[in-house]
């Protein structure tokens, strides 16, 4: 197919790079700072940079947006497109809905389940790509489009990848957070930051074989309330991360006796 | 050496197993329950169960407790050595100072940081020991003996090891509660619990090679509060899930301008 894009960051670059390598053109590439569409044009073969959102004299059989969420809304209402053309954004948090302004177009919806960096490879074959469009023509073109790149390509509708984004605030960005506490408490003690390293890995790994809940381990779903006394005296200076103790110590007592469901091995 | 150990759960096996591999002899399994310990025995070459803590009349260099942290204080008071034998417990929680009422003996704390079952296979190699001792010989022989299976063994004291357990409490019992959470949440949207594990894989990598709270991302960090609310909204059935969730948030937001320091890139 003929992509053009509209984005020239991470997820701009990944999506780029895999979907030439597999044999489709990028046509175009679109951002307001032309520097940083060159950047990208420059990896790829065919190529140009615009700084003009009005794709109706291009070739595109898809336009992919993939800028901030925040920007979204802005973008779509500049977008001209031919009415043959599909134009779907790559967003985890945004509704379909929100391209429904684009005159005339078919609309829908590409987004990587995976976070990106542009030093970080990424095997995309592997990565779920949660697909959603405004007819069921328009949902099959972007499901064959996604499965020339993943192997992972699944139809989620906009309220249930909300409650996937959500999901995967409390898998990836709070955990994320958990690690960078823990960090600080090991550098605070002086301590090997990369010490919890080999612990980690294996509770990840046993989390992703299991229902979590079933393998949890620790001073809360063991009420070894001496441990946990002396964890929250410890942290009497930082009465923020006492909160989170308390908290989530908590949550996981009130767990234990109220499993949802003992089949979730995966 | 020639080594006992009291204990014949998880971390014993895990123990066992890998001190006869590297040519160490275990002499005697521990288990108030015979059948327990004989489970063990007859996976070891020279080892003979026991329901007795008089090892005063057997061969072994160290005695190595691998129990239950509540079960330690009991067990100790009962435990007779030979005085040339070294105690050590094995046990990230508990002080040094549990063993000092083994009358005569020397003791120390021989500490595989990890997480054991006996369906897992753990390359010990990698498994940081942490180890103390009541002198410098006992802390000497002990460390002997840890290097024999594991290329990462520390000296860490009981003070650190106890922040050491305190960060591990945030970096692998509360991740792993809210991966618990997260697939409960895809449960309950009727969406595969395994449809987050590339993010997640990739997120605890990428927190592995900086500091994490450098690579934050999500909507809290990006300040998005109509993505908050609408998450919150969301959670509105299940109170202790916004609790967690607006904490967490309030966190995320908090550490952004506080960044302990830059430097922690492991």
């Amino acid at each position: 197919m003929n992509i053009a894009i509209v984005g020239a960051g991470n997820v701009a670059w990944h999506l780029a790079k895999a979907l030439q390598k597999v044999g489709h053109t990028i046509t175009t590439v679109y951002s307001r700072s032309k520097a940083h569409s060159e950047e990208l044009t420059k990896l790829l073969t065919d190529a140009v940079a615009t700084q003009s959102l009005d794709f109706s004299a291009i070739v595109a059989d898809v336009v992919l947006i993939a800028i901030p969420d925040a920007a979204l809304p802005g973008i779509t209402q500049q977008i001209k497109v031919k009415p043959e053309t599909i134009v779907a954004h790559t967003s985890g948090s945004q509704p379909l809905a929100v391209l429904e302004t684009i005159a005339g177009a078919n609309y829908g919806v590409f987004y990587p389940l995976q976070t990106f960096s542009k030093l970080a490879t990424i095997d995309l074959e592997q990565v779920p790509f949660l697909i959603e469009g405004n007819t069921e023509a328009t949902i099959n073109r972007l499901e064959q489009l996604a499965q020339t790149i993943s192997q992972k390509v699944e139809r989620v509708d906009s309220d249930k990848r909300k409650q996937l984004h959500l999901a995967a605030v409390f898998a990836c960005n709070f955990t994320n957070h958990l690690l960078g506490i823990s960090q600080e408490l090991l550098h605070n003690a002086a301590l090997p930051t990369d010490l919890l390293q080999p612990l980690i890995q294996e509770t990840i790994k046993k989390a992703g074989m299991h229902n979590p809940y079933s393998v949890q381990t620790g001073p809360a779903v063991r009420n070894d309330q001496n441990v946990i006394d002396e964890h929250l005296r410890l942290l009497q200076q930082q009465p923020h991360l006492q909160a989170i103790y308390q908290l989530l110590t908590q949550s996981i007592q009130a767990t234990k006796d109220n499993n949802y469901s003992s089949d979730q091995s995966a």
